[in-house]
């Protein structure tokens, strides 16, 4: 099948969160053992969960990190302190198990899947990495497209086919790699979030305050050039996005057709965020925002997909970090909801109805 | 020994903080492959357990959860709209394992120890339970003393002692079951964080807001009657404390000694942590604030202790709930810091010095 075809047959098959399940839901926390709504988040997630998983018993046993990478073209600009090659590098020690990345999955009982979604690098086959490499990085977009239309589709069909190809999903994440990527998040971020390019241009991994002055100019021009249309969300991530940008999008509405909780990790995550919202309309109502990053455009992002941040630990690495470390705080909304006992059915008196409200 | 010069000499085993180790944990995470200070507050936390660890190799292993329960008899003036049945009734939940402290806790790894300090109730022996009973509950602070001093200091070395009897204790943080025991925290903060009764009265576990005034002139009533003295924490305690918060009190001092990661749950936690930095000057420098209340007087009091929360997810359940969810956070903390490889031993390039800061 042709892959836009194939991408819209998928995303046909996205149900809406099932809100019946959400009231049945909330009715369980409010008879569970402790003080009605005390355990604020924790509650709400649990409301989501079994709307988004379509379940009365939440599912958190099969935890999932997708790392979507990819090279950028726009590197040539001078938008980031970090040579290209740190990307196959940090994937190569990700594979080995040292990365960030790797270790806060490994702490939280996350599996991760390395995906090489255009990595400008011959890898040797690896067993934790899955070649779905749709260029050797994307061009330079201060000059012209990222990608071709179809590579947009190929990059999104990579990130959910990958899900997809999972037996068992029950909470996703996506992260990524890909030294640049900041730059087309920003892109995105103006086109989706109605951000200009001042307000959606951070300091990444660390560029120096003067030189983000240039990356604006960057992401301004690039935004010139390519005259992204808002009306096809494939068409801005083809011209302003990225490879990495695209299956993280993928993984997402991979998560939403296997009716998983999709956490979104920091700004970039949040970028493909706002392309799988335009692709599939309410998928964002699955959603689950990790954290807030750094970055300074990644809370504005958010509120724009009126996603509320779980943690603020003034984190900005990327790799998924974020997303990481919330998984844990989604877990213990799933076991909470489904292992405390009710008041009755532990043998506790109810409060005075007359004193409480 | 006669129990308080037995208090007063373990209170001399406990050591500063290591600041040597602090800075070269400080130079490791400067190293560590990834951008500089990305990892936020995972990094100044293993900077912190470095000192208080007094290590170079961060332990995280021996997760303990120390649940300290008490009665008061201050629930007299009506100031919970929960019966003081609870108290008990909870703790023989926690024990089957379905309250909330005991799922979480089995979420993130954590020993529970629950330790009946004084509940108004005869336990049959139960494995997971610690009798140290001091006695059926305090009396009724509107109207005189909760405890003799002796008792105050019978109550911390319960808590103390606890943590002592454990094999190993990598990170350790106390919980509480106490109907009532939002009233003796108040007036704990009142002396020591100082607020006034209005600003230290919360709705507790649910109070009507129009009950919270009577509550608030408890508060104010028990000051007026007890006049504790702020030169002496143990007179405090025994006055508008209870026995619940001085083994709290104890629990933070016994992982100060055993160089542990000590974790602050809410407001009765923050309280008792209040206690112990006037018991050991110093001590709150090994404290970590698991998270921020819904209990408006809980923020303030750790302003007070120069303690930031790790988490803000609008909880107010109490027993510990948030320092177990905490617990995590604290955990990566040491795993990145453990296990992450530097930019060298990684082979990545490192960024342009000229254009990072």
């Amino acid at each position: 099948m042709e892959p836009q075809r194939k991408l819209e047959e998928y995303l046909k098959q996205i149900t809406p969160p099932n809100a019946a399940l959400a009231e049945m839901a909330e009715r369980r926390e409010d008879l569970l053992a402790k003080p009605l709504k005390s355990l604020g988040r924790l509650e709400d997630l649990a409301i989501q969960l079994s709307a988004t998983q379509n379940a009365t018993t939440l599912r958190h046993g099969h935890k999932l990190m997708v790392v979507c990478a990819g090279d950028h073209g726009v590197t040539d600009e001078g938008v980031s302190p970090y040579p290209k090659s740190v990307t196959y590098q940090q994937i190569l020690n990700f594979d080995k198990g040292f990365g960030a990345i790797a270790v806060l999955c490994r702490t939280a009982g996350v599996k991760v899947l390395l995906l090489d979604a255009g990595v400008d690098y011959d890898f040797p086959p690896l067993p934790g990495l899955l070649n779905r490499k749709i260029g050797k990085g994307t061009k330079n977009i201060a000059k012209g497209p990222a990608m071709t239309r179809e590579e947009a589709v190929l990059s999104v069909l990579a990130g959910l086919e990958a899900v997809l190809a999972e037996p068992y999903v029950d909470l996703v994440a996506a992260g990524e790699m890909g030294i640049g990527n900041t730059t087309p998040s920003s892109c995105v971020s103006c086109v989706y979030a109605g951000l200009t390019p001042e307000d959606s241009t951070g300091r990444g991994s660390g560029l120096k305050p003067d030189l983000v002055r240039r990356k604006t100019e960057v992401i301004r021009r690039a935004l010139e050039v390519n005259k992204p249309d808002p009306g096809d969300p494939l068409d801005v991530l083809a011209k302003v996005g990225g490879y990495e940008i695209g299956a993280m999008c993928g993984v997402y509405l991979g998560g939403a057709m296997r009716q998983a909780g999709v956490i979104i990790d920091g700004f970039i995550g949040a970028a493909a965020a706002l392309l799988a919202e335009k692709l599939a309309p309410g998928v964002s109502k699955r959603m689950i925002a990790g954290h807030r990053s750094k970055e300074k455009a990644h809370a504005k992002v958010l509120e724009h997909l009126n996603l509320k941040p779980l943690l603020d630990l003034d984190m900005c690495l990327g790799e998924g970090s974020g997303a990481a470390v919330a998984m844990f705080i989604v877990e213990c909304a799933c076991t909470h909801f489904n292992q405390m006992r009710t008041m009755a059915e532990a043998s506790i008196d109810e409060p005075d109805g007359s004193m409480t409200s």
